[in-house]
């Protein structure tokens, strides 16, 4: 389907389930070169229940990211529709998740949270790959202003849940181990992007591994913010535009950014966003790239065609993007 | 690795758990025509659990004989112990096998056992079909004589593990409907396998299902019934071989059975079993086809070159079978 130009860019997107995967989606459309790098921080649901019976990463976000990269074919969908199936019942299985007890099972098959990973890429017929962030299974921790109150807040499903002002983010154990190949996939990237997804729950947390935000701040490759089309959710509950990015820059103040892109329908005041942006010496791709139906969520077509810009206008400039 | 002759049979196999495993890892080396009909009555496990909980088949045979039948490649033999894998905890996933629960996943899926069943063969590269004996799931009844009472035992893992004498046993529902491309299968067979395996809860089964019996009888494949290395399990405990014929028989008096391979280390009285098989107009292939080191598991290549000269002696005698 998907014509890659010759040359096509080597990107890593960074985030945790439904906005990393909206950003593979259209980021497959447009390379052949994908890395996905993906939270570990999550204890709700099905992967709560693994990490906690079994000892080991959730992986609930990986399997999502590797689904939404599964090959455009009979083959591809099918593996994929079964790894995202859900068990019904009163029992003991009822909303595990298949694609999650495959990928538990190929980790302790494999011994190797990587290896395993690249045999469910290779059933999907992925296009590209998919790496935890860190070695080992994390935890979030938030602290989280309530009326007046400043409270701790543990987990991630916590954080994502809890209504209130998030001042402050992060992981225990508090130095975890990056995992290698994602270090190295980052250094070795043209462009890395940075959301769609949970502002504090997804996107934020690669910053709090040593290793990879040495990486992320040290790399050749230049990185795209990708901005939420709502912030309609309860950890993000009121932020507006300027505030995601300052919560950003909060916990990673000298991290360089490239490029941001916006829709307009998701920005409050346009003017103070390109003032913002143009202040971290950043371009701002503000246009269309959610449905346009009123539902939060990004079009691939019109993301895709949007990070072909961006990416384009390092090359040479196509005159598209405001600076 | 096989080199099939040109125009190699269409075997069917028919059995359950290990037994069937033995069978179709012999055959799978002479013949690339090769379906396995599973019993589907497995009550105890990860199968009874998954029946109870889901109202799905048992899978744990199905997956045994799928997994007997993996392509001989890394692809193949590494989804295969990822099938075979079992989760080993203090929770909810304890002793599961990852191809039950993936089985089942595929069948809720695709909402067809055969299909689901073929997507797993597909997956392994499996060299061979395997298919259930019925659509429904079953439960396997015994009158089994105990000290002097005669006492019904109820489910397929209390009949396994029943020490007793197995007088009788029957289905619950009494005539479920048989698979019809088990059926087809049957009809179309060069020739039929019945055996090794627990000779009540694995061999037998098959012949009590209306539909299935019916196409043992009328097909006009030749049947072929391979003999057990060992008596040594509770419901057959201290069963002769002449009894294990007799007990076949009493299920399916008229069924013609045209071959019968026996290793001499499991045979009491050579010439006593000599003259039953005469008596029922089968011919007898007695050879060692076990490992021959006191475990009672069968050779795969034994057990395959025994196949190939009990096939090919009724295209033209080899000089090896006594008759």
């Amino acid at each position: 389907m998907s014509v890659y130009p010759i040359g096509s860019p080597a990107v890593v997107a960074l985030g945790g389930g439904h906005g990393l995967s909206a950003s593979l989606s259209a980021l497959r459309l447009m390379t052949d070169r994908l890395t996905a790098i993906v939270t570990v921080a999550d204890d709700g649901g099905s992967s709560g229940r693994l990490r906690e019976e079994l000892g080991v990463l959730p992986p609930g976000d990986l399997r999502m990211a590797l689904s939404a990269l599964c090959d455009d074919s009979e083959w591809g969908r099918t593996w994929r529709d079964l790894l995202q199936h859900r068990f019904t019942s009163a029992g003991d299985l009822n909303q595990h998740a298949v694609g999650n007890l495959l990928i538990v099972a190929l980790w302790e098959l494999l011994d190797d949270s990587v290896k395993g990973l690249d045999w469910v890429g290779k059933l999907l017929g992925a296009r590209g790959r998919v790496l935890p962030m860190a070695s080992v299974p994390l935890s979030l921790e938030a602290e989280v202003a309530i009326g007046g109150e400043v409270v701790t807040v543990v987990g991630q499903s916590q954080v994502a849940s809890t209504a209130g002002r998030v001042e402050n983010i992060r992981l225990s154990p508090a130095n975890p181990p990056a995992c290698p190949e994602a270090v190295d996939a980052i250094m070795a990237a043209d462009w890395i992007v940075l959301g769609p997804g949970s502002w504090f729950s997804s996107v934020m947390p690669h910053l709090l591994v040593p290793d990879l935000a040495k990486a992320l701040h040290e790399t050749k490759g230049r990185r795209c913010l990708t901005l939420n089309l709502s912030s309609e959710t309860d950890e993000t509950l009121g932020m507006t535009t300027i505030e995601h990015l300052r919560a950003l820059y909060r916990h990673a103040p000298d991290l360089r950014i490239d490029a941001v892109v916006a829709d307009p329908s998701a920005v409050e005041d346009p003017d103070l966003l390109v003032k913002e942006v143009d202040h971290i010496g950043a371009v701002l791709l503000m246009r269309q790239v959610g449905r346009g139906d009123g539902t939060p969520i990004h079009d691939p077509l019109r993301l895709a065609a949007a990070y072909r810009d961006v990416f384009d206008d390092f090359l040479g400039d196509v005159g598209t993007i405001s600076r």
